[in-house]
This record gives structure tokens, C-alpha cells and sequence, in this order.
């Protein structure tokens, strides 16, 4: 298994985005190699902070969509976490290629650099929008039909569907992992980003989209590599998909009450009334986590402690 | 609806295809007109026959990976049948680039085409091969995960995710048809049609690769294209999936003992042994068609039935 016996050889892709960077730490502690291939589209460097002057460490800025560029990067691997994407759902609902390109195509780039290079196991950031709007919560793993509602939720279905059949035609072995709301340090987009923007613009409301009673699971980013290091020393099949995500959930209306409440307590909340926030937004999502629990792990935090500690770190990076 | 009252003013991708041709003259006979987009790359022109000079038919020879070339005959259009793709799962494991292409991209351009001109309904002929190797036989529409074993397969999911975000992005609607085998006249591919090659070939023995005991649900493309319509008039869903086959299955063993009799009954069969015929075939396929059924539409013959009446047309076609 990777990252038992010799030491894992690891490229990360998005390896400089919020979640890509606390993995790349990780797998730096475990003894592995880790080559991280980013574009900085909605990477940062500094979220790498002292892991890029790490010996292990390498870092290639390329665009997975350049085939060419990225091949070479994949040579000697052992493992590859595909974790690059568009983190802007909203803005694919505008331009349909961006989550096409972004997602579908850059995942078959990867897979092709995989193969020519014959490294096997490929991870993969899926999420929980492949699920469309479910009619079960908790929704499992097995739920169906699968019919997504935004194009970033189309760009995952199709990367899951690539994986799965490279591991069957090539002998590869594919992880998808399917993500409730991932949150905390170096965050670019969401909607606790989206509260702290809003507050810096003006402190005196909070305008919230929808009526508040939007309800998802969120996971820290911490706890999600976690979970993804830990299904991955152990799956052994060819291909499999697992929820990550917490217990519960809660709604829109507490995550702002509990950002006003660090930022000062003062400011309106406003609420723009509708079931939806915006189009392609799944508004309810609460993800069935049994199959990762059997196999021995769960998050360390519910959703209102995770949105509680993203909240200082956000706190931090907006400054006082 | 579309067909009823206003004449419908139909797309059709793949119309010279073996299926394609059948719901271009199914489609004229109801009053339509039809544009057929094809690029000849395995439709055939004779498949259409007199349909061709229909004063309600225009043929564009066209590739769909092309979006100037196809933009302009979406333009007025009511509706889109979209067939086209490479029929040849095999080849699509030899060359991955084939499927992403004339499957995932193929459909990306289509709705992009739709969407310039404000078309709204897409009927997409899935596959049950989206299904991977299912455990559950019959299979459900809400069968999951969905795991492709084939690059065909992740082509046909990839555009099942894309029609659907677009359906619920930009206010389509979306059928995906999840086939079983489909035969009939025209093939240009498949088991029957591999069959009648080789005892052209060689008319003393029949190779059939695999144990011949691979079992799957034939469909007839008459049948086929009566279901596509059917469910087309009455589904009211933004999107929806359903499974299009027979109620029974059909070993591959006596797939090819009504071959061999139909050629004279002195063929020797031989199996190439194991339970798959190649790499990405599904080897068992069984659809449950309770869906469709509730809609109010079966299927006229059973699959033993529906090889009968393929086998006559093949026998037909390929002469004696």
C-alpha cells in the first residue's frame, strides 16, 4: 500500500488550493515525495507557506489542460490526489466550458499522464453535488438516478466517470471521494468566505441569499485529508466512491448569526427570500457516512464546530 | 408537447445511424421536420433510403465536435434526438480520446448549440452500460454508484450529467435513455453483426469470445424508437432517466446457435473461454423496466424474439 514500506512518490493537483495545501503537509509528515502541479488560477502559493522549502517538496506551475506540460511531472509517481477544479460553482452556471475544461477535461489529462507513465492509484475530489437534489438524506453512496444541477456538479459526475473506467480498462485504482462542505484556513470561495466579503464591504448588513434555511454538512479541511488518507490505505478495490462529511448539519441562518457574532454583533441580516440561494445550488445536503465508518473512521467535529474554528481562521485572514 | 398540435421541428444527431434512420421516418410520418446533423463516420446515407427526398427532410453533413459547423441547423429547431456517437465500445479502450470526444464533447456542443438558439427538449440515447457491472439484476433507473467499466460508458454518463445540468441551469428539458442492445436493420456493430462477419469469413466455425454464457437484453430498433417517442410525449420532469429493453435476457451461447442455424446449421461454435468477452464489455445485462412501464409503454417482443427478427435482417443484408 502507498505510503506503508517505500516511501510514497505523490503528485497533488490544486496542491496549492486550500484543501491540496493541508494534504501536501500531511504527506510531507508521512516521508513521501510530493510534486505538487497547479495553475495558481485559485491556488496560492502562501497557502504552502514553509511545506515549498520542504527537500520532499517540488512545485511545477502548469495548467492540466496543457498536456504536454503536465506529462513529465508524472513520471516515477506512486500516487496522484486530483484535487484541482473550479471552486466557483456559480461561475460555471455562467460559462458552461469552464467546469467542462476544468473538470472533465483536466481529469482526462491527468488519467492519460497516469497511464503513460503506468502510476495507478489516482484520488479524486469529488463531492456531494453529483447527488443533484436527493430525495434521501442522508444520501449514500448508492443513491440514484444521478442528476446533477449545476456544471461544476457535471464536471465531478464526469471526472468519476473517467476514473472508473481507466481503473477497469488500465488496471488502475480510483478513489472518489464524494465531499460535504469543506471549510477552513485559506478559503477562496463559499459562503462563509462570501459572509466575511460581504461584512468587509459593508459591516452594517449581511445580506444572505435565499431564506436561511439552506441546510448542509461542513467538514474541516483538516478532518477532510484526514478522511482521505485514511480510505486510501485502505480501499481495495478497483474503484469505489465515499461520502466525507460530518453527522449533521445546519442552516444558513445560524452560519450567519454565528459570523456577525464574531464580527462585533451588529450588522442586519438580510435575507433575499427563496428556497435556493442561486441557480445550481443544492440547497439541502446531509451525506449518509456509514460505508467510511465501517471501515473505521469519522470527522473529529460536528458542522457547527467546524464552521466555529473556520470562523477564527477567517477571523485571522480578514484581520480585526 | 412537441408533435402535437404545432408540427415539431426535429435535430436528429446520428440520424443515419441504424437507430437514427428508424426515428427520422418515424418522426416524418408524424407531420415533423427533420434535420439530420451526421458525419458519416459510421451512419450510412442508405440507411435513410427514400426518407432522403422527403420534402420535410434536410441532411447536414456535419461533425458535432465542429461547433460553427453545427451551430446553424439548431437554429428554429423544437427539439433534439441526440444518437450520434461512436457505436464501437472496444475501439474507445484502445484510444480513450474517442468516447471523451464523440461522447462527452459531442454532447457539450449540442446543448451549447441549443442553448444559442433556445432550444429547450433533449432526448439522449444513454446506455445501460452506465451501470457498470451492476449487483442488481433487473437494474433500476435508481441503481447506483454508477462505476463505467468502458470509455463508451463514461462518455454516455458524462452527457447524462452535462444534459442534466443544462437542463436545470438553463431551464431544458432532459430524457436519457438508458438502452439495452439495441438490433435491428443498419447495424454496423455489435454481437449479431460480429457474428455474421466471421461466417462470412470463415463459414465452418463460429469463434464467440468469452463462455457464451454473457446474457443481455435485446431490444428491437422499431421497438426502441416507439418507446423513445412514447416516453418523450409524457415525461413532464426537467430531467429524468429511463431504461429502454426487453423483459428477458438471452445467453450469447444461443445468440449464436440461432446464428449458425440461420447460416445453414454446419458452423462449429468455439468459446475463447472466461466471463467476459473483452475488456469493458458488461457481461450480464438485465434492465428493469417498471418505469416505463408505469408510463404505460412495453416493448413488443421478448429478446429471444427480437434476435429472431435481427438475424432475418442481417441474413437479409449480408446476402446469401
Amino acid at each position: 500500500m502507498a505510503g506503508k514500506g517505500d516511501a510514497a512518490r505523490a503528485v497533488v493537483t490544486g496542491g496549492a488550493g486550500a484543501i491540496g495545501s493541508l494534504l501536501v503537509g500531511s504527506l510531507l509528515r508521512s516521508g513521501a515525495e510530493v510534486t505538487v502541479v497547479d495553475n495558481l488560477s485559485s491556488g496560492r502559493l502562501e497557502n504552502l507557506g514553509e511545506l515549498r522549502h520542504h527537500p520532499r517538496f517540488r512545485f511545477v506551475e502548469a495548467d492540466l489542460l496543457r498536456p504536454e506540460m503536465i506529462r513529465p511531472s508524472f513520471e516515477g509517481a506512486t500516487e496522484v490526489w486530483h484535487l484541482a477544479a473550479n471552486p466557483d460553482i456559480r461561475r460555471g452556471t455562467e460559462d458552461p466550458r469552464l467546469d467542462l475544461e476544468q473538470g472533465t477535461l483536466a481529469t482526462f489529462h491527468v488519467l492519460e499522464a497516469m497511464r503513460a507513465h503506468g502510476v495507478k492509484r489516482i484520488r479524486f475530489s469529488s463531492s456531494s453535488v453529483v447527488y443533484g437534489f436527493p430525495e434521501k438524506f442522508p444520501t449514500p453512496e448508492d443513491y440514484g438516478p444521478l442528476l446533477p444541477q449545476s456544471q461544476y456538479a457535471a464536471g465531478k459526475l464526469g471526472s468519476e466517470a473517467l476514473i472508473s473506467a481507466f481503473a477497469h480498462s488500465y488496471g488502475m485504482q480510483g478513489i472518489l471521494y464524494r465531499f460535504a462542505n469543506i471549510i477552513g484556513p485559506g478559503m477562496t470561495h463559499g459562503v462563509l468566505y462570501d459572509f466575511f466579503m460581504k461584512l468587509k464591504r459593508d459591516p452594517r448588513r449581511l445580506e444572505v441569499l435565499g431564506d436561511g434555511r439552506q441546510a448542509k454538512g461542513y467538514l474541516l479541511a483538516d478532518d477532510c485529508v484526514e478522511g482521505m488518507r485514511f480510505v486510501a490505505d485502505r480501499m481495495t478495490a478497483p474503484v469505489d466512491a465515499f461520502n466525507l462529511g460530518p453527522v449533521d448539519r445546519i442552516p444558513v441562518s445560524e452560519i450567519a448569526k454565528k459570523v456577525v457574532e464574531a464580527h462585533g454583533g451588529t450588522a442586519r441580516i438580510e435575507y433575499t427570500g427563496g428556497e435556493r440561494g442561486w441557480v445550481g445550488d443544492v440547497p439541502q445536503q446531509l451525506l449518509a457516512t456509514e460505508k467510511v465508518r465501517a471501515l473505521g473512521w469519522s470527522p473529529r467535529h460536528t458542522s457547527a464546530e467546524a464552521v466555529d474554528r473556520a470562523i477564527r481562521y477567517l477571523a485571522d485572514e480578514f484581520g480585526p
